[in-house]
């Protein structure tokens, strides 16, 4: 028997409308009773991989050690692997399709320690179809590392490089522009659209900063919080997981500057011929608002 | 005293953007803090029972022995009766409105045992207004019976025989085009389409099954899985409950092919002189993707 | 030490799109493994103080005795208050912005006894950004508040009077009129708009009752359940927390009469010349369903 867990994480694009989550949960319950399932979130866009990751990724370095079980799986029941992948010497194993979902996850948290792959049916739920393999593998799996049952023992070993890794884009110096060319990674609940920059790439830019995205330009101000951001301008946060965010206050940065996942932003030095404001706000006297 | 439980399972149409499925958990804590109310969904339609029906049929086989609340109930407060029936010789109960939600469920698992109209007072929550029976009548005897408190010692006696039975339509042979008439049940998530076919009743057709829905017709290819389709082509996968479903791997089968639940749909083998493709999709040449 | 507690009761703006509410949970797991986290609801509308204090002083009479934590904080981060406020000698403890939401609860509950200002950083969870304070404040302060840590340890005594109010809409009688002039205090899932008033405060109009808003005029029935609604009449139903609701049944009132929160609403005995119905309904046969 290896080391016993009480908690599993549990992240998915199942949503909520259908009973999927409630039927893993049913599943872990009924093989492990002691341990407590967190739900992380069951909100990733369907069959969006990348999205799920890098919610994994904000979200592990608060996770209760133990189990997280991540399941964004638009290859299921294919050749795909189910995989779980030990980190931390242990303390923590992560559970989910090896599809890059998990990759961003295990290397914040130092790497893949002893790796398997989960083809040993004694411990799979069996079931009709092929196609809900958070119910019947990987969800089982999650509850028998919970009980103590062994990595090694869920299936074939696997050679953590063999792993597939994840696409997190690299923010880039743009050399004609003397600025960063960097992509909006996540539009959260508020619509605050959060770049992968980190504030220090932009500190000899001062408290104006330029975003240059499609045929849009605007100024935005360095600000510790939203609520320090001037009605109708654009903001530049420091976000919860210490990156830049695009902000605009109690509105919706993604919707006012149509500005969804994946949109190429280029950050940049003011310019001193500032373009003019190419989106209907109401004039505002720029001031740096970093307090 | 009865036999306790430490699990409720719980289903509603309460949604999660008001506080009703927080409120019955707070209710059932207060009553039964030992007991653990597993969410399995509250995203059914409101007021949509047979909706709720069959999520609940279809989890059931999953959920942990133990209470089981399902509260889909348009006719809260009126003459229907709020009931709790045992199934398994005592091993769950399910409490709910007697509007036919249940029953599905109760007929999967082997039929109802002792049943009760949940009559006493003594055993709600004295509340104003007759609208929230989740909060004041159903999880309140969930919880009751999860410390242990006899069926009976809720309210009267009812003769299950006289429970209302659920509405689960059936696929019919269409001796006319030699098919089989069925019905989309379920749209998933994913927008994959759920039919009332076993996939038995389609395996003399072969590995491409001829679908016919308001003025639409197209071939869809029987496949394992949702990656197997070919992109554009129409997929006919046995999906995690056994019944075949209705996809077009990632994209979303209900919208692409305007197939709402309720859609009448008939199967049948494909003829020779097939009609051309209905809608406007790119052709590709069909081939049969079951592995 | 102080009281120790074994649920906290979370309600917050955060939706269930994004991780938040799962790296609270997070959070507070790893402080008190101990504690059960009971979530009310995350639906509130981003930002909406107003909304989220209704939906906790609506809850928090059946909530189970503990810590109750609430976030919806516009102005996170700022200079507003994040604080602790003990209720009923202690029973429990609300945990929250000091912007208004926790004030209408605790004025339910008898009013606030000891209340302290968040503000030593022991307890505080390090994080970059100064923008979830869910996760580093406020979550982490209920968790230490489970474990025992006693209230004035956790940082500034506040005192109580300084405590924002928080603004509930009262309803007023209309001399012209000789009627009751209300508000759309909440809609809820299945469309019943939940006013601002109390049963006796219509009692003398009898079984109907004139509804005034905007430039619609309506006869609404009193019924003592929505199915007791004739189809198309307007009901007004005493809802689950026992104040009127406007209601359609089945359908969705605030859709079908445009009677979104905030709508000013008056009410008034019917007049004799009953104007006619404004709206495109079949017209029925009014007469009292009141039971």
């Amino acid at each position: 028997m290896g080391r016993s867990y009480d908690t599993v994480s549990f992240l998915s694009d199942y949503g909520t409308a259908d009973e999927f989550v409630g039927v893993v949960h049913s599943v872990i319950r009924s093989i492990a009773p002691h341990a407590a399932v967190v739900d992380i979130t069951h909100g990733v866009d369907p069959h969006d991989v990348r999205g799920g990751s890098l919610a994994l990724v904000r979200a592990c370095q608060y996770m209760v050690p133990g189990v997280a079980l991540a399941v964004v799986d638009p290859g299921v029941g294919t050749e795909r692997r189910a995989v779980a992948v030990e980190v931390g010497d242990g303390e923590s194993i992560l559970v989910g399709p090896d599809n890059g979902l998990l990759a961003p996850a295990v290397a914040m948290v130092g790497g893949a320690g002893r790796c398997v792959s989960l083809t040993d049916s004694k411990y799979h739920v069996e079931s009709p179809g092929a196609t809900f393999a958070g119910r019947d593998i990987l969800g089982p799996a999650a509850a028998h590392l919970c009980n103590g049952v062994d990595l090694f023992d869920l299936g074939e070993e696997v050679d953590p490089i063999t792993l597939l890794p994840g696409v997190v884009p690299l923010s880039q110096e743009d050399t004609n522009l003397g600025g960063i060319r960097a992509e909006i990674l996540w539009v959260d609940r508020y619509g605050n659209c959060q770049l992968n920059v980190d504030p220090e790439e932009v500190a000899a830019f001062g408290s104006r900063v330029q975003l240059r995205w499609g045929d849009d330009v605007r100024t935005a101000d360095r600000a510790h919080t939203y609520q320090r951001i001037t009605p109708g301008q654009v903001g530049l946060v420091t976000d919860s997981y210490g990156m830049l965010s695009v902000c605009m206050g109690r509105r919706s940065a993604a919707d006012e500057l149509s500005m969804p996942v994946g949109t190429e932003v280029t950050l940049a030095a003011p310019t001193d011929d500032q373009p003019a404001v190419s989106t209907p706000v109401a004039f505002t006297t720029t001031r740096s608002t970093t307090p």
